[in-house]
């Protein structure tokens, strides 16, 4: 395999930020040093003069083809980890979803099926329990093996993904003894389907309703109840996309206790707010997912949590539904618009526009978006990092590069974008994946079947 | 109706302590005076020189004659009245049932039969919601003109009184407009249960197991819940029998905010714990309730909460079963034990203690016990107060006298007590009722029937 | 001395709300009764049909002819009482200043040939020490013994009236073992010196500027280290005029933990803000008083503090300087305008309006207005409350009346009122001090002289 | 100058844990890379298997011949910094003293002549302002442009070093106008000597006395107080030698705010407790230091600090004084006694025991001890971390060696060590300075003046 040098960049990990060359070879780093005077020679040299080489991104939190509401996610596994690609996304975990009467290995060959052979990036899968039991308990044992270590339980959706508090305890206690990772969506079900049932029932049908009945204290509520199963279970927890301030402020007060609980959030409560959510017509419609945007002062208790560290992941949620033929499906009832928003491409691009912003530091966006994701999923140092012995997942960026997000030019497969006209700063200019490039100099040169499929290790944080 | 003139005491109410005479008629206190000057007249004198005259009891919590775990609480509405009087009680709010499958009148009609005739002192009742629903909901209205302005839901018991959050929401919703008062009863039953099956799976079979699957956790989560599912529902939640330090904390936190979320405990919290419920052999069994008893270390926190009105009321919870035959049903599973416990005849005095022992003031005694139970439960100034207009229910109290508590000398029907051979000091020398003796100088002058039923008012807190 | 009967009012106290008569003889209520029915004869009946029979209100914090920054507050003692009469307050306690150098008792003699033979009310002392040291900490127990149970220390004002932390540490101590209570104004007064003169050294010279440069910061940091020195004397603390929400939170936490602290706000605080201090011109002066005016979203904090409790009492820090002449003084300077308010005719009427408006309710008015401050100061139930025994302080309420509050209508001696035009529902019609009519139908009625010295008992909160 | 390549081990960083080999050379590490294969050459090569190759030890917090109380600490430059290079810490940062009524200079210039051409090890200096005014504060931005970049300012010792909280306001704005940082000592030392003289008034006169008056609750005040000038400043602060779970709870407070605040402590209260100081007859003098130790049950809060980041630093504040001579000064009165503990060479092992021991991990190790003072006091990434560029200051570490501390075997010129007895395990074998040897397996090679100045950068984390 080639031997490659980048050269002359601004190497930022989570840690450090080094004007060093990298060598890689094999598919791997195989040494960094002081530029210039080593004499090594290299198939390949990669002149990063004036550019940051940073870690391929790592984004914790996708769905690929997932059927939802009776249609299905516009982005495969090819077109979307190819988007992710052109967005300084190495490596994405999906979540494979245990058919409802199935078991967990069903859903996790179904997954492996969608994925092999098409990917443009490495993958790895999280496991959706729809079903906890006797049975699904012992299988979450198998599954750690064979390195899906994560498993997500809901709050929500009542009837279709939500398990009661009985079983989320169970699968608990199970993860804490087997070393997985239970992850959650936190928002009170119950009590929101009877706050859309009454609304729906005042002829409240626009897309800004979704907003309205997926209330903040009802995140906060189930954000609170599963970091008090987890403590009884002895076990971590990690709850997924949090928007609310309330929310952010229940993990607080848990990490200060010292518990193990995580947080994530997601790029679109950061940048978008209930006020795209009431945009004129059914333009709505294309910011509508759970848990829902908030009103625009929430972002700053959210930037702050990523600041202090009570958050500190930030994936995508990425789950496109074209507006045309997709999310007109809630034309006439908001609760029947397909939940998701696309994203996996500009992830690392608006984390880079908060650095731009002084949000964040340039490390603090390589932990958030490469090192700690790795960590919490057990694929660090492996992936997540630019140091010795790891997989040469490397992205050459632009720090001064301009562009405009926009459906016309995104490469995910989904007809709007949820920053459309947004300009940013920054941009991959080419992405390596294990040392082969993928994005080269703007041009994607990668091919479906690259990307392999990752077992994970146990969260590095917990274990 | 004969005129009293009780003479040359220290008239106690929960904000002032005042010799003054009070004179009685027509079962009304019609005047307080300074002492002896007012030339007043009177067919019964009675002189309360050394002793307290105070408000009689309102204890707002008892199960009188309820069906539980196959067994019956053992105190019918005729020995449980008898026995609150002895104890300086004249006011007990009971719990109605709504049979499961049936409506709330029909529950509320069964309670009347039981009770109607058969009490020795004024009785008032909740209505504890087995299935809440369209037509249950509607009920509420009705009940709330009918003076049963309260409605108990649970979110433990599965299967029995358990209601999800949905319908806890919708309850809750109910009584934000019609002014009732959603109490709960807050511990996480489904995950309780699930640590019940798991300890009987270990052989873990005594009394003592009981208080630790019910964790504090799990009735801090409890609580929080209700608490932002009443935000939600921007209406009031009272929370019944309080026992833990971490659930003191969430009410604590909440009223901070100004939130309109009350706390009650029980005299079995303030003095009994987990060193009773591991009493050798069978013992235990006889301080199994619901919340259970905890470390003694948390009686602290729930003092204290009585001192800042972080907690605001003390009920009995009175629920009495008799060791032999009743609480034996769980000799080999402490699951099946019947939860509850004796407490209607002991809470005055022992609240009295805690003045003696300085936990609390002669004020905030009357305060807790009699009082805030009657201005939340919309009975107030008609009792829990001495004033002009107020009902002439008064206890002539002996701040001096010494007892043992003991089954051999209780009045409450049941073969222990939970608070055997314990000393305190003071006790009811006299009690009236609208006026009319039922407790004479130490003997009973009452009778079944005397008792009326009180139709309430709305929440005085909250309305 | 004349009998009088009140009759046919709503006896409104901190605890009741009662259609009763009142009966006074003697100076004192000898008896509440039920309406009509008792045959009493009295030499005046007073028909308070569809009006408050309120207690007068108590005032804890006025600050007649005081000296401060080379002028003296513009109400003497016979003014400020009559215009506090005017307002329905009958008990004022006003702050005797320790000469620097001189003793304790030098103060308190001179505010008593101020107050002595020249009061239309009641007055009652608390005492500034400006000097700690042992022989003034010696003398704290012999002003106990006179009735003088309060002693306040400043950490702002530096060199005129702060003391350093060892010294309140000291005073605490002191207070802690004779029953004393220390009341605290707490500001950073060092941090806020630096802050005056860089404003000043920036030409910042307006009156707006005093209430940027007393940081709301500084009045927590100083509130959290009054609290945590009480805490370590073992003795409680009473925080005067507590404006900003920050400090509120302070109070609250300390609250929470059970500990011996209570706080005071006064009206300015509560519907003044730094917009009135903002006012164009010079205009703003009429609004410089320490701890300053807040920005008005700090209102809604300390309204939530008077309904949770965290904060008890509302006193007026009335201490008057005319526009004229005396505010003046600080044309050129902001810092040089003397630090005060009047409001001591303002007080019961603007908390009226707040029940008016729904903030709090009758009985919480009279609590923090009149019954908590006699409570605090060792004064109930002589002050504060309507009940046998008790003076007979009382005024008639007429809660429909409608007035404006002006400069040209009210009765303090001061050329402006800081709530000029502001429309107010309520007044006092006719005001009874120990029996004696001071105001009758809206006509002064009393005489300098008629109000006597009150030597006060110890806070009844804490003793 | 020698070019060594350390190879087998593995490197030990605050983000990474990797098996790589490190090339030195001209006193940097000039690469990292994958073990074995790139055929360096090196003058010399250390063998690491089994072993840990981590970043030399950075001590933020050193006093070196420091006068105090009518003494001097006993350790000078020359073995004060070969007993660090003897535990593996191979920077330290002293304080040098502004003298009273000098200026800031003359205190540098004379740190400046103790140190030059005396250390083993590389040395910074920290500045102490003992005088706050125009001159000291106009000379703070000459010593940030000499790479002295924090400032030390005193809450306690009045009279010594004390500054009044306007002095501490002033120098925090400065600061936060050159980007320097403002260290504090955070105790309430105006109480604190009251309490001094009382206890002494009482005969109270041992050394565990010292811990009695030197109250947590006056610690949490200071360190609440230094953070609210901070915030009124806009400028960081950083909290030295924090030893209070209270303290701890204030940093937590605010870094929940997202404010700049930072936290030390010192491994004497990780290890040592209140039982110490209460050891028989006058041992408990050893264990003499400000803040003073804890009872151990706040040892808890402060590992669970370090854990959640609420802590970032483990300095030494080593400060000795022998038992003999120095410490005995206060056998008659323990406020005599000289305040320091010795303790340079004992951090990294201590800490490392802790890894053992569970309560951090060796990530959190290197964090706490060398990284995080790097990056705090401008030294990083040249010192604080293995990194192509960093200087090579290189402990190869065996973390199964087993020791004994003791006076016996120690380095540090004192008669006692403060954990005489203790057995830890790990132990650096071989310390570089700059790619020179000062420990060789277990030997001292290095020499008095190999140690250079080391000018700072400014606050990493704020700048």
């Amino acid at each position: 395999m080639a031997r490659t040098l980048i050269t002359g960049g601004l190497v930022v990990t989570a840690s450090d930020e080094l004007h060093v060359d990298v060598l890689v070879d094999g598919g791997k780093v195989v040494a960094l040093a002081t530029h210039g005077s080593h004499g090594w020679t290299a198939d390949h040299v990669i002149d990063a003069t004036g550019k940051y080489v940073i870690p391929g991104g790592v984004d914790a939190h996708t769905h690929m083809e997932m059927p939802f509401g009776g249609t299905t996610a516009s982005d495969t596994f090819e077109t979307g980890t190819r988007a992710a690609a052109w967005g300084g996304t190495t490596t994405v975990v999906d979540f494979a979803i245990q058919p409802k009467g199935g078991s967990l290995r069903e859903g996790l060959d179904a997954w492996h099926e969608k994925a092999e052979g098409r990917c443009a990036i490495d993958y790895a899968f999280h496991m959706i329990m729809s079903d906890v039991d006797e049975s699904s308990l012992k299988e979450m044992d198998r599954l750690v093996e064979l390195g899906v270590t994560s498993f997500k339980l809901f709050t929500a959706y009542p009837g279709v993904f939500l398990s009661d508090d009985g079983q989320i305890l169970r699968a608990m206690q199970r993860a804490g003894s087997n070393g997985g990772l239970v992850m959650t969506h936190a928002e009170n079900g119950l009590a929101i389907d009877v706050l859309v049932e009454q609304a729906l029932a005042r002829g409240e049908r626009d897309p800004r309703h979704h907003g309205e009945v997926r209330k903040a204290l009802l995140e906060a509520e189930a954000t609170h109840r599963v970091i008090k199963l987890s403590q009884v279970a002895g076990a971590p927890v990690y709850v997924v996309h949090v928007s609310a301030r309330e929310a952010v402020a229940e993990l607080a007060r848990a990490r200060d206790e010292g518990l193990p609980v995580f947080g994530e959030t997601c790029p679109q409560y950061l940048f978008l707010s209930t006020d795209n959510l009431a945009e004129p017509g059914f333009e709505g419609a294309k910011y509508v997912c759970s848990t829902p945007l908030r009103p625009a002062d929430h972002q700053e208790a959210l930037w702050r949590g990523l600041r202090t560290n009570d958050l500190q992941v930030v994936s995508t949620d990425h789950c496109p539904f074209c507006f045309k033929g997709q999310k007109e499906m809630g034309l006439e009832d908001f609760s029947k618009i397909p939940n998701g928003l696309p994203g996996v491409e500009n992830r690392m691009d608006l984390l880079h526009q908060a650095v731009v912003d002084g949000r964040i530091d340039r490390r603090r966006w390589i932990d958030i978006a490469c090192a700690t994701p790795a960590r919490m999923f057990g694929l660090y140092p492996r992936k997540g990092t630019i140091a010795p012995g790891a997989d040469a997942d490397i992205v050459v960026y632009d720090p001064h590069a301009e562009q405009t997000l926009s459906a016309a030019t995104h490469h995910m497969n989904v007809d709007y974008s949820a920053y459309e006209g947004r300009k940013v700063t920054g941009r991959a200019e080419t992405v390596l994946s294990r040392g082969v490039p993928v994005i080269a100099d703007r041009a994607y040169v990668g091919h479906a079947g690259h990307g392999t499929y990752l077992p994970r290790g146990l969260c590095q944080y917990t274990n």
